[in-house]
């Protein structure tokens, strides 16, 4: 059973968490979510509670297959963290999948993983993505090998079936 | 395309709303959502806004191939709308796809549609449901004919999985 590791950090959007991890579960695939302490509750940005199961420092790279990284104001959070940037860097050398929706581009940008990728992601953030040196495409989503990005919590069913095409 | 109708309430459980319909929009299904007023929002229990695209006067059964009742303390209101409980009546009739997990059994219990069939839903309400003459079970999903119900959002996965299959 492949193992899907979800980042989450306070002021996630509430359903790009929720809906691709319950979707993944249906799916069969088994999910693990990480924050930056084990056990301590994060809120979305409408107030929906997500417990990290493990803390960042204890996410192993080799037990999964990919990661997943919801919007919200949480990506700005996410990507001061090292472990986390060294581990989508590590995930993605192995072409192992990386999605990410809205804003939570920042992270991947940070990682420095975009150079020459297609991707897609709120419009509020198309200036980053392009200036991180990637091509930023207006469309529900984006696959370019491992990476699948989608632009709002509209796009979710879309976000999804590329994310799971690509796991397969 | 078929369309599936979701009825929404204040304090209605935000993931027993969001992950279906948007798990059916995926799956090429067509969602309508019906609050008390339309075009009102409604706060989910941890607070995602849910706008309601008609209200209950505009919902016109020959029109929907499936209805879905979220759980939540929405249900508490929904039972008590005339309206609500004549078009669950009418699409049981027609065999119509009527899903209701936790909290949402109240609703059919007051449509009088439970008498003898299987189902499940919170344990807080299976007294409820079996004083109006329904078994219950402790399953993560039950079908019986058009019925389909959960017990909580961690049955998500299941439940949309036989909501699929009744819809097929």
């Amino acid at each position: 059973m492949k193992t899907i590791l979800f980042l989450v950090h306070e002021v996630y959007e509430d359903l790009e968490l929720w809906y691709p991890k319950i979707r993944l579960e249906e799916a069969g695939y088994k999910t693990i979510v990480a924050g930056a302490e084990a056990n301590a509750i994060y809120s979305g940005k409408h107030g929906y509670p997500c417990k990290a199961e493990i803390s960042f420092d204890q996410i192993q790279e080799e037990r999964i297959d990919g990661i997943v990284i919801p919007g919200g104001f949480a990506p700005d959070k996410l990507r001061r963290v090292p472990k986390v940037l060294e581990v989508i860097k590590q995930a993605h050398e192995k072409k192992k999948l990386i999605a990410f929706i809205c804003h939570a581009g920042w992270v991947p940008i940070s990682a420095k993983i975009l150079k020459g990728k297609n991707v897609t992601g709120t419009s509020a953030i198309k200036d980053d993505l392009e200036n991180a040196g990637a091509i930023w495409h207006d469309k529900p989503s984006v696959t370019d090998g491992n990476l699948v990005s989608s632009r709002t919590p509209l796009d979710l069913p879309a976000f999804c079936k590329a994310m799971l095409e690509n796991l397969q």
